[in-house]
């Protein structure tokens, strides 16, 4: 049998980074011959967390078929468009994910383990337990670091009720302070000033398909709002032509201050109207502010999802 | 918080009935104001098992709004068209099955408990053992049921490893010899005798869309295929009367001889073609015999889908 090729989304954050390493080692501690591989670089973030904990970064992957791979096992992701380019070709045999289900069907039964919970991440760690397999330092490294990314810190309306408890052990077992190491790794992930606009609107998005529309909605963290939108017109510039080269009918740009938990929107596209229905706001110059947004799951998509389909 | 509607599939089998049933007991004994409803009336054998272990049969439904119900929980089915019938406008807030996924999305994260084993029934056991709840002796007899059911008291290709262990746990729970239940429990699903055509074509029956085809999957199980062949020419009617009825451009009809683990395949449709390369076979008289095969899931569905696609 080939190898069984493990990766979460597309644009890898820490968490698409950290459940599908750590996932790939407790497969291999299980006997399967999984091998974990990502679907872009890491960003600033990840790759503080993967040198903290001494992780190589996963080899980054454009195709299944072209690995030799024939089965592929997803994390932190399930839609198609978020995913491998050839996924309609390779049959998938697990997924292990925290998101809303869309856009995936497989012809076989196959194994599949989603909860609402704060991060793939968490998932993972229950799977370990569930398994008796003990966590490694610095796999509990890097599963932390995707619970403390996708939940801000434990601060997000995504973190689960269960979460602060995984947190925890995963600190004790990675041997960090959780509050210390999570402003460290989150504040890692704000550096904005280095990346162009093309790069910035594309550190954290993903495609959504709403009724019919290609939706591209981007989060970039920051402790200062304004500084990013002091670059607001390159950032425009960066949009409109991503908007244009993808087809994305409109673009949806998160700027999140992860200090004080709150997003301004900025966005442009065809559907605008659309935009403002969602989170019953006016746009002005393009943007505008929604008070205590952090989560693209849980306070943007569905609202977007149910504008668009209104 | 409204109650939540749990639910099995379409024309609901002993799996789908039993995993349910067994479903919602498990998350009312976790506090959850779950009901179990069904999408029909329980097949002959169902009535057998919910007979035996004194269990009343679950009020059937149509509509999950007109019960007042905005959440709901699906067992032993994800795909929409083999769901409730107003499934789009609800939140699925569960899933707990051991088939392919599709035709299914949601706009929010949800639990979603897949497993490649023999029945949903076999993993709602489990999920009984990871929440520590205990299983009384009628919940145990149905999900035995249900495993049985679907594996054809395990001989089916699609029990797994792990399912003989269930299965005899499940039994010793139940009180009941293994072998000497499932018999009696299979063949009380093959007296078609007392059936019309019409409502055999029906007892087990899932419609799947295979590349823009409305295909229609009939399974009976009988100890002796030639009996429900004296009655061709009645079934043949009642299938074009139910195609032209339902827009479903095929219909496929599995014959299952549980004592010797075949199947005969009748066949009618637009894409007869596509159907008799799926199995490598040629119809004679709108019918073939197909060796070994018990399991729609595992045999017959993943060929169809195949050949459809080609």
């Amino acid at each position: 049998m080939s190898k069984i090729l493990v990766f979460g989304h597309q644009n890898p954050d820490s968490d698409a980074i950290g459940s599908s390493v750590a996932y790939a080692y407790l497969k291999r501690e299980l006997g399967v011959d999984a091998e974990a591989v990502a679907l872009g670089t890491p960003n600033e973030e990840t790759t503080f967390a993967l040198n903290y904990f001494g992780v190589e970064a996963p080899r980054v992957v454009e195709s299944a078929k072209a690995e030799g791979a024939d089965q592929v096992i997803l994390t932190d992701h399930n839609e198609f468009q978020q995913s491998i380019s050839d996924i309609r070709d390779v049959e998938v045999i697990e997924v292990v994910d925290h998101h809303r289900v869309a856009n995936f069907e497989t012809a076989n039964p196959l194994y599949m383990r989603l909860e609402p919970v704060g991060s793939a991440s968490s998932i993972v760690y229950r799977l370990y337990k569930e398994n008796n397999v003990v966590i490694p330092k610095e796999m509990a490294g890097l599963l932390l670091s995707g619970l403390i990314s996708d939940t801000l810190l434990l601060k997000s309306p995504t973190t689960h009720s269960t979460d602060p408890a995984v947190a925890a052990d995963l600190a004790e077992i990675a041997g960090v302070n959780l509050e210390e190491y999570g402003l460290a790794l989150l504040k890692a992930g704000t550096n904005l000033a280095t990346k162009s606009a093309e790069e910035l609107i594309d550190i954290d998005a993903k495609t959504f398909e709403l009724n019919g529309n290609q939706v591209r909605v981007a989060q970039v963290n920051t402790v200062d709002i304004n500084e990013v939108l002091e670059r607001q017109a390159e950032i425009e510039a960066a949009i409109t032509a991503a908007n244009t080269a993808n087809g994305y009918s409109d673009f949806v740009l998160m700027i999140t201050d992860i200090l004080n938990s709150n997003s301004e929107i900025l966005a442009l596209g065809s559907n605008i109207d659309k935009v403002e229905a969602a989170f019953n706001f006016k746009l002005e110059n393009n943007h505008a502010f929604l008070a205590g947004a952090v989560s693209r799951k849980k306070q943007v998509v569905p609202q977007l999802t149910e504008s668009f389909n209104a």
